[in-house]
Order: structure tokens, then sequence, then C-alpha cells
């Protein structure tokens, strides 16, 4: 039996390699999504899910590129919709587990309507946390900030601590986390709004302009009279140089990603000249992928929900409407105009 | 009491930041020791010791500049004998815990004699292994080997293993222990003779010779079809960022110090651009130094000790008669004209 629904998703129509993504890359497409199979032969267990929230991360960059760069990550298939994080609602469903109505979050196809496995769908309770929330606050980006901040930073009370891309989806929980480890935290943003942000909302000690502030070895040297224990580093390249010249023996530095560099083809990227550093200082830069740590992601929601009801953490989105949007919203994260993390809402039709 | 014996002794006489040491740096001064007051007020606990093996390590370049550029090492006084870790005999004692004749190791003046207080000596056992071993396989060198490769590396048996500088004084400790918990290890040298010597002597699987091969990404493609767990860097630049592209999930890396770089000053060293490989692979780069791990003396001394009588590990020394050979030998680890490592022998005077 054929039962279809009009659709509307993001596909990539050529590899971006180098440069900045464009709708020569991206396109929408519109489809029919052949539902009728739902449930019979050969496709038991799957769910129609009509999408909400779709998160907007910085890693999409990589599955956008033909070749492999440093994250080794599945690149998207060409002509084929993209993938991305996102908050839904069932709206049919061959599987025991999931009712129409129920909310969900899972890695699906960036459209309007998506016919997925149950297998990849998560449940969740939206009287804990609002359906976003489950893209930000409970999801990836602050999974990511736990794993690097409590797990490779292994903070202690006192660490001075750095972070940069501080107003991003990830970095405004390593600064607040580091707060309720009692560390000192400074964070570095793109803008004077961003800064003022990260010092009136969020709590960091301090914050500064990487823009307007040229010289980042002064700013680290008078924001860090007593080095650096913890760096968070969400930007790579000549960042990570400033900062390397400004730890403290023993220092950590969780790699998070390096979006300065995304953009570039390796042997384009910023070399780092002063490594030695990290011999002199016996400190430690140590990569993570936040999906090598779903294991501990149980541990990650029971702590972090913890501190959504003790109202001692917050979140701030950048929310943007419809498909259409999602180009725009995706290469604000490069050129730093986002405030907030980047989430697309959809609207159902009429 | 005046008494005074003729001694001799290397002195810096300026600094040397960037290029090669030089004899306009380091000369060496004749000198009366006064030995007369060993044992009276004030100088109750010195012993006047006589130097018989003098080791040289890479690290004394960086004591040999003004600038402090990652190591972060206290530089020599200009016009003062240099230190270096030395082996001797005592030739005087005021302290009770020391007698002629003694055999002794510590870190010395670089001269025929010096005058010390005895509490920066060790007693050394001649029946455990020859004097010389102080300085290599029972001294900083396999310490460091030992403390980058065990506790850093965290071998596990059927890893691969990269060592770069592999010949040098810790490199061919690295391939050894490798060997003894299990591993695959191939070592990178700078020359064919050093080549043969990792796979004949020390029973390395492999090895390459950096110079004839050009293209490391090709002979890293060649020797580690299986990827790279653990690399021990004894080299950093270039190299380190050729291996960067062959880490397997999980890779630690051990930063033992970068001797390819020491020459020069940190804005002029090479910038590695592909430390996003961290990040996909989850792996690790920690930098240290053997000094912040002399409480573990004691567990290294015993474990090497088990190994040297087993006949399981052995050592080679490049040795060099007389203290005017200090500067070539020094310099002969730069340009990898060294085969093992550089060690000086003093003859007593007839």
């Amino acid at each position: 039996m054929e039962q279809t629904i009009p659709n509307r998703e993001i596909i990539l129509v050529s590899y971006a390699d180098e440069g900045p993504v464009t709708d020569a890359h991206l396109k929408i497409r519109e489809t029919q999504l052949d539902i009728g199979n739902v449930g019979r032969d050969g496709s038991a267990g799957d769910v129609v899910v009509q999408n909400v929230w779709i998160s907007v991360d910085p890693y999409l960059r990589h599955c956008m590129k033909k070749s492999n760069d440093g994250l080794y990550l599945q690149n998207f298939q060409l002509n084929q919709a993209i993938k991305s994080g996102s908050v839904g609602k069932v709206v049919a469903s061959s599987n025991s587990e999931f009712e129409v109505g129920d909310l969900v979050a899972g890695l699906l196809q960036v459209s309007e309507y998506a016919v997925v496995p149950g297998g990849i769908l998560r449940k969740i309770d939206a009287t804990v946390a609002k359906p976003s929330d489950y893209l930000g606050l409970l999801g990836v980006p602050a999974l990511t900030a736990w794993v690097g901040f409590t797990i490779i930073g292994n903070p202690n009370p006192g660490d001075e601590v750095f972070v940069s891309a501080a107003a991003g989806s990830v970095g405004m929980v390593v600064g607040q986390l580091a707060k309720i480890k009692g560390c000192r935290v400074v964070g570095s943003a793109g803008s004077d709004q961003k800064v003022k942000l990260l010092k009136e909302e969020f709590g960091f000690d301090d914050a500064f302009n990487y823009r307007s502030e040229t010289d980042w070895d002064a700013a680290l040297t008078r924001h860090f009279p007593r080095g650096i224990d913890i760096y968070f580093d969400n930007v790579g390249g000549r960042m990570l140089e400033a900062v390397l010249n400004h730890i403290n023996m023993k220092a950590r530095i969780p790699l998070c990603g390096m979006i300065s560099q995304y953009n570039e083809e390796w042997k384009q990227r910023y070399g780092v000249r002063n490594l030695l550093n990290l011999v002199g200082k016996c400190a430690k830069m140590e990569g993570f992928m936040c999906t090598k740590y779903f294991h501990r992601r149980g541990e990650f929601v029971e702590e972090m929900t913890g501190y959504i009801k003790e109202g001692k953490i917050k979140y701030k989105e950048d929310v943007k409407e419809g498909l259409e949007s999602f180009l725009d919203a995706f290469n604000s994260m490069f050129s730093g105009e986002n405030v907030g993390k980047p989430v697309i809402h959809l609207t159902p039709p009429p």
C-alpha cells in the first residue's frame, strides 16, 4: 500500500573540501515520503518522526568533505539527506516502544519528516527540560563539555580555566561547569555582546573579545597572572599556540575540536610551533569525540539534570525558523555571528 | 688552611639562544680548586669528587640559553662551570656517609674535580652494573624512557610502537622496553649504521633512515599498515606531524623532548598543522620531565636491574676521552653523528 506525504529535506549535492559551504553544496529537495509500508514486512519497528528541532553543530562541516582530514567522521553521501541530531514527534509507529505523540530524539535526516528504525530513537521527558534542551543541555554539546572538562580536564577547586569559543554551544556549558567545580574561568568569544553574555549570564569570572584583542599573549598574561591549569580548546590554531606559552605544570588541554581550522585542508592549517611547552610543563593535550563516551551518558544526564533542577546551569539557543535557514545557521558558527547554540525550529504545516 | 689541586672545568662564557653551540660559548678554564677547607667550619659534609664519567644530554642545550623556550630549565650562570650528570670517585670527604674510594653519581660540575655537599651524591654499586651505566641504563636516559613509555605510553601487548631518534640514549631503551612488553616496535634514526644497530643489536622489529627516506608519510604507511598506538617522540617538528596522520584510536604520544627544534628560537620552530587528528582519534599527547618522576626511581631501578641481570637489555655508549671532547660530543647529538649515548671519560692524571 502506498501512502505518501509531501516532505522537504536538505541534501548534499557536492562535497566542500575547502572554504565556506554554500548553496552550491547544500540544497533543499522536495520529495514524497512513502510511509505506507511502515509496519509492514521488512520494516517492522519503523517509526515516522516529524522533526521539530534540528541541531546545527560544527562537526557537520567534516561530513560535508570528501577527504578525511582529522576527525575521521563518515562523510555524507551525495544526493541524500544529510543527518543531524533532532527532536521530533512520532506521527506513525510500527514499534511497540513508541506511540503516536511521543517526543523522541536521535540522529535523523535533516528534513520535515523521517522514517527511521525505532532503535535509533530515545524518548525524551519534557517535564525534565524543554524539548530543544535535548539538543543542548542534555544533548551532545553538553555531553561534549562534560566529557572534556570533567573526565579529561580533571578539574580541582581553584584551578585556572580558559575556554575558547566560550559562548558556543559547548563553551558556555564548560564555563558553568568550571564555576560549579570551584574553578576560576575566563572565556574568549568573538564579539562584545558575547563577552557580556559570558560574564552576566553564564557567570564567567572574566572574558575577552578575541577579535578586538589582537595581542592574545598580552590578553592571557593579563587574565591569567597565575597561569592556566585547564584550557578547553574549541578552536585550535593560533589561540592554542598562544595558550601553550601560559600553561602551568601538569596542565590539561582537552581538545574538543578546532573550528578556526575546519574550512581549510590540513596542510593549509595553522602550524603550532611551541609544543615543547608540553614537555617543560609535563602537560597533557588530549582529543576526544563524545561518541566514544556514550557509555557514560547516564552519569552525565544524572549530574546535568541535577544542575537544571537546582537552577545552577543555563543555556542559550539561537533559534532560526525553517529548513531554509539551515545554511545560514551553519555558516554563522564559522563567522561567529551566532549568539548561542544554533538550532532550527520547524513549524508543522497548517 | 689552603690546599689546592689543579683543576679544569667547562664554563659558559656567553649564552647561545639560537644555532649551534661553539667554542665561543663553551670554554675550558684552568683553575686551582681549594680543597683545604673540606670538613672545616661551614663546609661540614662536603665531599671532593674526581669525575670519571660525564653524561652528555640534549636537555643541556636549554641551560645554555638565556631565554626560556619551552623546557623551563634553569639556565647556567655565565663564567661558572656548567653541570651535568657524572660518576666519579671520592678523593676526600668530610661526610660520614662517604669514604675515600667510594663511587658516586650526581649532578656535578663538568670538571676534573668538584667539591660538593654529600647530600647531592648517591653511592653506586659497581657489582650491579658498570659505573658508566649509572649515566645510561640506570640513569636519567633510561628513567626517561621508562617513565615515558610505561607510565605515559601505557603499553599493551601487541601495540604498534614507533620511536624517533631510536638509536639515541633514550630511544634505544624505549625500543627494548617495547619488546619486553610484547609490542611491535619500529624506530627511525639518522644513518644506515644506526638502522642496522637498531635491528641487529637492540631487537627492533624494523627501522628506517629518516635522512634517506625523505617521504616519511610513505615510510610510516609501509611500516605501520595497522597504524601507530604509541609514538615515543624525541624529535618533534616534521616527524611528529607525519606521525599524527598514522595514529590509531586512543593512541598515546609521550613527548620526551624535541631535539630537531632545540637550536631554534620557538617562533622559528616547525609548526604542526594536523593536531586535529588527536581529536578524531581520541588520542593523547603528554609531555614529561623525568625530574618530576624521581619519586618512582626505586620502582624503575628494580625493574631495570632485573632486565640487566637477565641479559634482556643492552646499551651502547659513544665514549669520548677528556674534557676537550665535550663540545664535539654535545654537537654530535644535534648532527646525529653520535652512535650510542655520548659520554665523556676522564682519565686521572698520572
